[in-house]
């Protein structure tokens, strides 16, 4: 089984419970890093420069993307979203499995440019429960929740390039499904052919071996 | 996440310990099956009719060839061995996923025949530690298990074709392993189409509804 490092991708539908299973895999399993975006949204409520987003004016984040400092961005709801590249090279290089929390079309530029890149996408039980999860919330009226749901379709086309799909029942179960898959992937005989060559050449060496 | 039965072929080098491996399975999940094969093989010591094989002679075996009643058989080392159809079946249907401890040319037939399949080869953690396990069975003189570890090496062409290659370093953690690649199977997006398809359908009536 390989060690290095994997980059993942983990998309979904907003109120699937990303950032829950992304905060509970970070308390579970120190081998992970979480890639934090840089965007030119405004903070909501709560939200901290540096810990949920770095946070830039438009001219920043144009500057970012001149200085190439940037793995992928994209333009979402009117804000810029991207990936700043030093960092998640740095995690890599360290072994750590890297996960980028973005929207399906900054997905499918990571997994052209970086083909190792594993996304998966995240959904709630039912259809359902998502719209309880939003509703729970508290924060929104009927008609921006029904956009919210509207968008959630929208959101979802494209999964079918996606490589998983992980439903998140319950938090601690779908945390322990994306350290599955990421020990299946670090399984994968692509990942290996080498640590077979080499058995396979000290085999033959004790085969003939007196 | 899908709930069907997987079919696993399990292969590797000898002393690898695939049947250990196999025997540590059932002891901690019950929802896997071992399919039990057919041969024509003498049993070896301690070896059951019904338990480690079908034991037939080559009338019966061709029999069941004739018969249809085989997934896939193969000659190896003058005898022949196959996968009766009707029990992997059956445990398919129940749920289970299907163990199919098998070599190469055989895995390689099923998987052409069922695409879903899943390959996985077991590798000791280095060549020196097969030979250790080997030696360690007492059983044979130094030119048979050097005649065994050449063979290995032939036992081993065609493994870039495996979907999965898993070392076996300690029996529970390639027990471990071995039950995570069939978690990520299950979450494979091409085996999630449908369930996704329904939450669209079920998002579109919600985001409308009054």
């Amino acid at each position: 089984m390989v060690n290095k490092g994997l980059l993942i991708v983990l998309s979904g539908f907003s109120g699937a419970g990303k950032g829950t299973v992304v905060k509970r895999m970070m308390e579970l399993h120190n081998e992970y890093a979480l890639s934090i975006s840089a965007t030119t949204r405004s903070p909501r409520e709560g939200e901290v420069d540096g810990r949920e987003y770095f946070f830039k004016s438009v001219d920043e984040f144009k500057q970012m993307i001149a200085k190439n400092e940037l793995i992928e961005y994209a333009q979402y709801v009117s804000n810029y979203y991207g990936t700043p590249k030093a960092y998640v090279e740095k995690q890599l290089e360290e072994g750590r499995n890297v996960i980028l929390e973005i929207e399906i079309q900054g997905a499918l530029k990571i997994k052209e440019m970086f083909p190792d890149t594993v996304l998966m996408f995240i959904i709630p039980p039912t259809a359902k429960e998502l719209e309880n999860r939003l509703r729970g919330r508290g924060t929104e009226d009927d008609a921006a929740i029904k956009a919210r749901l509207k968008r959630a379709v929208e959101e979802s086309l494209g999964v079918e390039s996606y490589d998983y799909i992980i439903t998140n029942d319950e938090v601690d179960l779908c945390v322990e499904r994306i350290h599955d898959i990421v020990t299946a992937e670090k399984c994968k005989a692509s990942n290996n052919i080498e640590i077979i060559n080499n058995i396979r050449e000290e085999l033959n060496i004790f085969s003939e071996g007196e």
